[in-house]
């Protein structure tokens, strides 16, 4: 074990509906660490947009921090996101959750016309003008429809996703459980997770095709 | 796949400094679905005892509720801990993390004169009156020991939490990653997990191991 590739991951809280997907971002930490690759763990110091109960769906009177949350996730063991460099790094992931769309975009409230958080867009375009590897899981492909020109991502077959991702110019192509849209122009590896009716076991199996798919490149 | 058979998993949170411990969480559910089983997941409808920054480990003032976070790591699939009936499951599990200590019972406080919360031991007594598996992660094990005379169980190396073990009359044998105790008697499972000092590939092992070794009894 151990091929001394370093792997950042991106999350966006925990939970859900307002942050990381628990199970995408331990599978994809899991993923790393099993191909015998480290990772580091970063998250944006800001707030949630809002705190969601996970058992009705209702919003919770509450302000929680993202970096704070994602650290749950992490064990403690992650950096605020205007501390990660490029150059450190063989390759960058997101795994999935609303967190995404929610915290690091407004893609949940502004589809095609979302903005992105500056320090999540200069972290992709960063490792993008080096040419280095971005993984994105679930709906953390619009991110890179959204930031890179003429991408070409997956988010499953979700039909409006697909054609909003497609309205900014990006390439959908479907795709089923595990498997993994390769856009070699730009380096960009995407796989559906939750996007699809999905188990845990898909999830894993996900996430290992997409690390496996990115160190092939690295 | 598919072998019918159903595990109970009781959370206690999410966040290894206050709840349960997530990657110990999320590898149990994995390695449940991966052996062909099916799971339902519980957690006790009670305040957290406190809330914990993940980064520095302070604590911070607000208030946390011990199902709401636990349905997190379930996205949104679980039930209030009083519906848990033993008659319905074939084997029970709890992943470990702080939440086992201090929400589940009063362990990290009052050691081996804690007291357990009256769901959680009436789930633990329900299956082992039943002669049902019961398996345990971390410091999960040290309910085993509180509440079932005789029991045999594995906490890691840690000699004071074996000490403490073997003050209520349990016995406490020292393993490595992923290896599990069999209580044949008790039909009780454990295995270290975080108690050691491990990667996230030795938590998914240790998970598997245990699930496994259930498997093998019921």
């Amino acid at each position: 074990m151990g091929n001394n590739k370093k792997f950042a991951v991106i999350l966006s809280g925990s939970g859900v509906f307002d942050g990381s997907e628990i199970h995408e971002a331990v599978m994809t930490l899991y993923a790393i660490a099993k191909h015998g690759a480290t990772y580091e763990i970063f998250a944006p110091n800001i707030n949630q947009y809002h705190v969601i109960n996970h058992i009705d769906g209702s919003v919770m009177n509450e302000k929680r921090n993202v970096l704070i949350e994602s650290a749950r996730i992490a064990r403690g063991k992650i950096k605020p996101l205007n501390e990660f460099n490029p150059e450190l790094f063989n390759a960058l992931i997101i795994p999935g959750g609303f967190g995404v769309a929610k915290n690091l975009s407004t893609w949940a409230f502004d589809g095609p016309k979302c903005s992105i958080h500056p320090q999540v867009e200069a972290a992709i375009k960063g490792m993008h003008k080096l040419k280095k590897p971005i993984g994105a899981l679930c709906i953390a492909p619009v991110l890179l429809a959204k930031i890179i020109g003429n991408a070409t991502v997956t988010i499953g077959k979700d039909t409006s996703t697909a054609q909003a991702i497609e309205s900014l110019g990006a390439k959908h192509q479907p795709t089923g459980h595990a498997q993994v849209v390769v856009d070699e122009k730009n380096m960009l590896f995407s796989t559906p997770c939750y996007m699809l009716d999905a188990t845990i076991v898909d999830i894993s199996n996900g996430a290992k095709a997409v690390v496996s798919e990115i160190l092939k490149w690295i």
